[in-house]
């Protein structure tokens, strides 16, 4: 885990590089005629990088994006009137029964389909309109991390090529920006070992960083056996902060930008409720706790042609770095094997 | 709590009645000019109703259903392209900012706005096209309840007028329904003693009754200070499955229907890894296990006009009860007051 963890800033650059000509004749087909809406499906950790995309894709072009509930296709059986609309599947291996059968038939309703899938010869591949290839290489340990971030850039390509006014330049940049939060590996190391004995948390996240929240409590689940909890700042106030009592702990990913001035306030009602807060934030937010993991500041990366994007438009890949090293070694420390977790295989397969 | 959770059937049968008549004129509206997509916007338990709604419409209409994300609206203050669309706001209040905000962008951007609230004067009331009121009468328990039920059945009244082959007369029967499920009242108390130390639990739903899964998990959480996780049965198994361990309580709600064939090895599985499960199914299920909560079958309310309609389409209302109970039942073992939870108010407005 740790190494694929590691692998990830020449994974992304892989996968730009190599995906940047398709996505352009995306773009050139999109802007002929958009599609009047967007469709996600995946699950997992697949479905974490889908509702980063389902932000990424509304903030920044206005397009309704909906999250595929498998079980109407697949259980109930029943077909969405998706004509005119697109339609995209994330899965790492391709294999997932759920989600291709959701892409099939919304591809006989008359969407275009695409399959955003690490693997070349999946049955994802061969069924969607357009593959998208994450190029992090195989991934041997159960828990996803390259292919995560990999999704996560698929989807700023697909919100480019869908109009979004993103410049691949900065998009480039991601991949240097995700080695810069690998550099934080000794200090989260480091850190995880006050974790030792925790059996439950809470993970918080808001807007871009949202989905983050819901990945680094997976990778707290699977590798850790953690009781993870995990909110948006907003929902977490609509009833369970009840049960945050003296000493929970709780984990913040709160960058700069439009979602600060709701996750500052949230920083200092878990103090006052005595919960023990580990907040990531970048290194410029002097507004922030002391004891914060510190990334470096990402503002200068938002491009200066378009003032309008959000200040946090690029944290999620670096974001979800320091969480993903923070699951690997706190694995570590409990004597865990993160690339093995009980009950689990590499391909799951659902209804 | 108690007492409203006993009021559901009155006040099911009070709004059905009072509501009916607009959802007759929706009815002739859609029909003459259907939407072309359905954004929902809540938070909390209304939002809890809102993902049952989605998959409602979805499965008895086909219309895809997006639940909205409010920050894209509030904090990016981004616009979403809904011309023509349905966006419908759910809350208890009337009150919740960020919902408001996000119908109120709907309806600029062309969108026909439906508010459903408990709270006739309220700003949702005074800013939706149209307002659907659960007569629920005033709620008084931090804890909601029979504005749930009301909110579901609300959204079976919104897909009857976006076109679901539904009966009127079967969804009269709803409040019968809830009626016979308060009866397992004692049952459930007494049950409920045993969970007196649970400090975290899971709760499983699949398709129809996954919404619940996430409001007995809410509720739990709210009135019990449980660490409550809350998963379909396809997600717990990619990946949060590895923390459930050898006692481990595990909530199930697994009617028969289509979403049985998936719940019945999830059910073996979690026996297998030594989990105690609690699972609520209906008394014509000989498959489940014998310590399963028995609900008075649902099977013969199906309308015999539409066979193709699943045999789960009513337990959502019925199957939310013995929850309800089991949470405030659970409270007072605690010696806890699930009126009054610490650190929450009735009315949450978040941005």
């Amino acid at each position: 885990m740790l190494t694929e963890i590691r692998e990830q800033p020449d994974a992304l650059d892989r996968t730009l590089r190599a995906e940047l000509r398709g996505f352009e004749s995306l773009r050139a087909k999109f802007s002929a005629k958009p599609p009047r809406m967007v469709l996600l499906a995946a699950r997992g950790t697949s479905d974490n990088a889908a509702q980063m995309g389902k932000y990424l894709i509304e903030i920044t072009t206005g397009l309704p994006v909906g999250l595929a509930a498998p079980s109407v296709s697949t259980l109930y059986n029943a077909r969405l009137k998706v004509a005119d609309c697109l339609a995209v599947a994330v899965s790492q291996s391709g294999e997932s029964t759920d989600i291709n059968v959701v892409l099939e038939h919304a591809k006989e309703e008359g969407a275009f389909t695409l399959g955003i899938t690490n693997e070349p010869s999946s049955a994802l591949a061969s069924l969607a309109d357009h593959t998208v290839l994450v190029r992090a290489g195989r991934e041997r340990s159960v828990a996803a991390t390259k292919t995560y971030t990999g999704q996560l850039l698929s989807f700023y390509l697909l919100a480019w090529a869908l109009g979004a006014e993103l410049e691949i330049d900065d998009l480039k940049k991601l991949s240097e920006r995700a080695a810069e939060a690998l550099r934080l590996e000794k200090e989260i190391a480091q850190r995880a070992e006050r974790y030792r004995f925790m059996d439950h948390a809470v993970v918080i996240g808001r807007g871009l960083n949202y989905a983050n929240a819901f990945e680094w409590a997976l990778k707290l689940m699977e590798t850790c056996y953690i009781v993870a909890e995990r909110f948006s700042q907003a929902d977490l106030l609509h009833g369970p902060i009840a049960m945050v009592e003296h000493s929970f702990p709780a984990f913040l990913l709160a960058p700069s930008g439009p979602t600060w001035s709701v996750m500052q306030p949230m920083i200092g009602r878990l103090s006052n409720l005595g919960a023990e807060t580990l907040v990531l934030t970048d290194n410029s937010n002097t507004a922030a706790p002391k004891n914060a993991v510190r990334i470096p500041s990402l503002l200068e990366y938002r491009s200066r042609r378009h003032p309008a994007l959000p200040a946090d438009l690029y944290t999620p890949i670096p974001y979800i770095i320091p969480a993903q090293l923070f699951a690997a070694h706190l694995a570590a420390v409990k004597g865990l094997n993160p690339d093995a977790p009980r009950g689990l295989k590499k391909v799951t397969q659902t209804l």
